[in-house]
């Protein structure tokens, strides 16, 4: 069975492997006090086109979420997110276990707006309510949708106006950077972000996630509240080992590119077959939506979640390809298409 | 220059990132439901001697423990601790991040007594005071020491008495296992304790500590908690391959044997030139007392710390041998010796 | 100015003061361990017809909702409330801040829906997200309106088949059970709920909920729990002369009809001016639609919130009766309206 | 039984309740936005000689101490407190429930020193343990000592040397600032402290406690903060017409003189009989060792807690005088001695 169910199936680029191999008798620092963190965060500063930031590795995504907001805000804060964020839904109340509350903005195909941000922060009077001081986005977005340019400029400035921090989740960053709908570089980013973290997991390491704090006032005392939540790992070179392997070139947003490449073979196989989409095609992961027979017999030979029922007789379901996927995955897609609406 | 400094300096036994490799373009379940997870935790129920425990891989000991001790818990009990317990002086506070007050009981020699837990339980007797509920060990402690199957019977008898969960520390259980003092099986300590981690990272893992619990009412829901606490490692199989490497066959325990009979050759040389020990020797941990200008030169071409400062011309410092210690480094020390107390 | 701001504008109900002054200077037992506390627990398992409760007095409503939750709950465990419910918007996360996410159903005017909550259930599948655990519901609600004893058991029955704890906020239970539509006794409601206040705060009293609680596996230890929220007063024994006051005849119960009577008087004069209600007029919140011009005219008398803007020149307003609202206020708004509409 | 248990067993100064039942019609704002509340911080600023200070009133000493420690302090951040202080041993890990350690220092007769303090601060060294950030100290202390201007001067040193938060739990602070062995004013200590409290339940009060917010950058949004931890009451008035009351005059003072010179009258009966202490008496807590017999009996006639054993035939007990404490009861304690002692 083809797996398409995500993009954390597989171990580790080559290249990766091979350094940790290589790094493999090396004595060195703990606690991420390494020379090899010490190059990653040389060659990520490069990549963010900024020296003034602080970067610190950590070893998962809901882990990264949590140690951020619980770090950056008092305790009447609250964290505005998209009713798809990942904090909302997907970390069994990671967030509210350090104490806030994340209060729900609606969002377009899994993006928050300007306007929708305001309302919450107009919404929020007085000391009977929580008080929003952060919004939270992702990019690519949990429904693979990407921001433009323009519109995280705007939810920068909806931020900057109302005294709010702005914290980007880049889970899936390497794909939003590198997809055809994308107009932001990385440098762009850090500047319109007060915090932002380059996923590691998704995009070919071991595990790991490169937190970068742009934001002056939040750097002091960092590494406390990452070794509080039991985030700062003894072997911190083994994530800085996989950030130097990522980053000495190109082959971060290389990874990126080769799974939304792959998805958009398979996206275009699905058009020409007719099918549509729940949202439409963008980065590496794709909601297509087949009639409930068609899902049965795809489940036969692949792998993938259902994210939707659409109506009686259809569904959407989700396809995610990854840096690891293969031309013959896409192929063995082809072919059964190519089958089933013959 | 040689780091005795700890156990975590090196990456992983080659077995480890052998099986890493090979694994690597396998398409894994998530989260730790792959079947290499499966085939790790089948390994070690053999090996604590057990089919009826649960057993859920970790990143790291911190969050082990906080992850423990918050989910086993209700919000007024308290963990008793030794003075020297890493949850209560090397941890940022994470337990009481989680809500829990840490009571410390004075430790001999890293070790805590039955009774020093019952004073510390009869202290507490009403509602203004926090209610113990769980005792916290180590073994090896921090300070080298290990438990002996009567110790640990009775600290089992008094936490069974007074109703309160024992959980064991286990980020050095290898060292502490294959030691000439310990009488102690793994299948003891799984009999005499709620639930116990025997760690990886320390005992040539990349990352990874495997959880054990033993008592049935504390299974209920545990993958909810870790998830919570960002615990939860999207490609989990990056560790269960790493304990399945590491519990196939003995390699666990022999591993920890090497760091123990390197430790015995290096306390050997240290009582041949005439120096004491703040503890006696015993695992992978020497605390060796020495003079300050031996310890000053001793620095220019060794890593380690100073543990404590003994009297005005006397420290004890900690050197601590792994599974990656070789015999050059022992023979380098050897030499330092004989050229210093020439 | 004629408040109809809240039912907490006034002191306490003269029976009240009497008491308080007439045991002023006895030596009572510290921590509600005094006589007067043990006499109202008395008289209130009394009221609800059992004898097997457990009876706490706590200060006021969002302190006595987040020590229930946060006491009953494990960390993973979330709540389900109303999207309208006290704890959800107006208590600044106070929920949250223990730990707990709150989870929001759609109400219908302020009431939760057996089929609501088992949506919510129905929709928390997996570790990946929180638990559900308990289902927290006020009557009479935030919008006024109350439960009928078939919406209430069929609440119960969706909780038990879930093994969800329900827990009811009475702050104004006084009101909801005195009211025209309300067919629950006391004693169907603590034996339909596991755990339930009834307001001393909003019913005459100068600050005081009576907490009970039914379920067995509840009572352990919540003394512990009281105290740790800072929430058990070295002064029990005031609200304990209180609630003694309260219940040692049918007072409670007056108090609350009498609130109930006054808005009734209102919403009589209400209708025959010719205004539609936000909310059918049921307890002693009212929420009439007015013109903006008559909303404006009306503050120059009265105090009142202005509850939701209904069209372009329409309000909803919340207009509140008490236990002290005289006849007198009654009467001026009278007067206010044969002006304003004539 | 006459009680010498605490200073919190009777109910109020009579003024307060007069006060109380006259304004039981007023029609108050709520959470203590009323006239009442204002006047009352008008008071109380003329009393600590300052204008730019921000007042609260909370209910409790607990729940005052829960919302100080848990506003001010970031997670990483811990509390330094003696031994004996009120939020280590008698909160059931209030502070600990907040996520805060408390870390304790050896106090002399209940007073920590800045000896201490800086020896707390210089063992935290690194971002594997906490970090000092709020020393908290009690005036009197739970011993009944109090604080010179010199030694209250050196805390306040070696806090601002360290860039520490200074927090006075006065509880008992009208005892302590009219004791004969007190050089402090109120205004003093507002000087030299960054928060302190000034407690209404230990003299007079039905409950409540005055929290002054001296230092500028603590102020901010606090009212959410208190609203979150349920310490924001519906009825603030019902606190702010009683600390109207306790300082439209010295009455305030006056109370806690009279609890001081009771106490002076019963340590000169105690002297008398030559008896020793425990504690050198200052303030309404005495702490007389007595032999066991003498205790057994006393106990038949009088309520009071055995504060220590002191060796076989001997213990300390406590006596705590109050606001209330009449010239009868201390008659009838000397009359016990007489008899005892003949």
């Amino acid at each position: 069975m083809i797996s398409f169910l995500n993009d954390y199936s597989e171990g580790a680029h080559p290249r990766i492997l091979a350094m940790l191999a290589q790094a493999n008798w090396e004595q060195n620092e703990g606690y991420g006090q390494d020379a090899h963190s010490q190059r990653a965060k040389e060659y990520l500063k490069q990549a963010v086109g900024r020296e003034n930031v602080d970067i610190h590795f950590l070893a998962g995504g809901t882990q990264t979420n949590l140690v951020v907001i619980s770090s950056f805000l008092r305790p009447h804060h609250c964290v505005i997110s998209a009713e798809t964020g990942h904090i909302n839904v997907h970390e069994t109340g990671a967030i509210e276990a350090t104490g806030h509350k994340v209060v729900v903005a609606p969002g377009e195909q899994g993006k928050l707006t300007p306007e929708a941000i305001q309302t919450v922060i107009d919404y929020h009077t007085d000391e009977h309510m929580v008080l929003p001081k952060m919004v939270y986005i992702s990019n690519s977005t949990e429904l693979g949708t990407v921001y433009t340019k323009a519109e995280l400029t705007a939810i920068h400035e909806v931020c900057k106006k109302n005294g709010l921090l702005l914290f980007l989740d880049g889970a899936r960053l390497a794909s939003a950077l590198t997809c055809k709908a994308n107009d932001l570089t990385l440098s762009d980013k850090a500047r319109l972000v007060d915090v932002i973290y380059l996923g590691g997991t998704k995009n070919g390491a071991l595990l790991g996630e490169a937190l970068v704090i742009c934001k002056e006032e939040l750097k002091e005392d960092f590494r406390y509240l990452i070794k509080q939540r039991g985030a700062l790992m003894a072997k911190g070179f083994v994530i800085g080992i996989q950030f130097e392997a990522l980053f000495q070139d190109d082959l971060y947003f290389r990874l990126g590119k080769h799974a939304n490449d792959m998805a958009e073979k398979i996206a275009a196989i699905l058009k020409d077959y007719g099918y549509s989409f729940y949202v439409p095609p963008c980065t590496n992961q794709l909601f297509p939506i087949l009639p409930g027979e068609t899902v049965d017999k795809l489940a036969q030979e692949f792998k993938f979640y259902i994210q939707k029922k659409i109506d009686d007789r259809h569904y959407a379901i989700r396809l995610v390809t990854s840096w690891a996927t293969t031309q013959e995955s896409v192929d063995r897609l082809r072919q059964f298409f190519a089958g089933a609406c013959s």
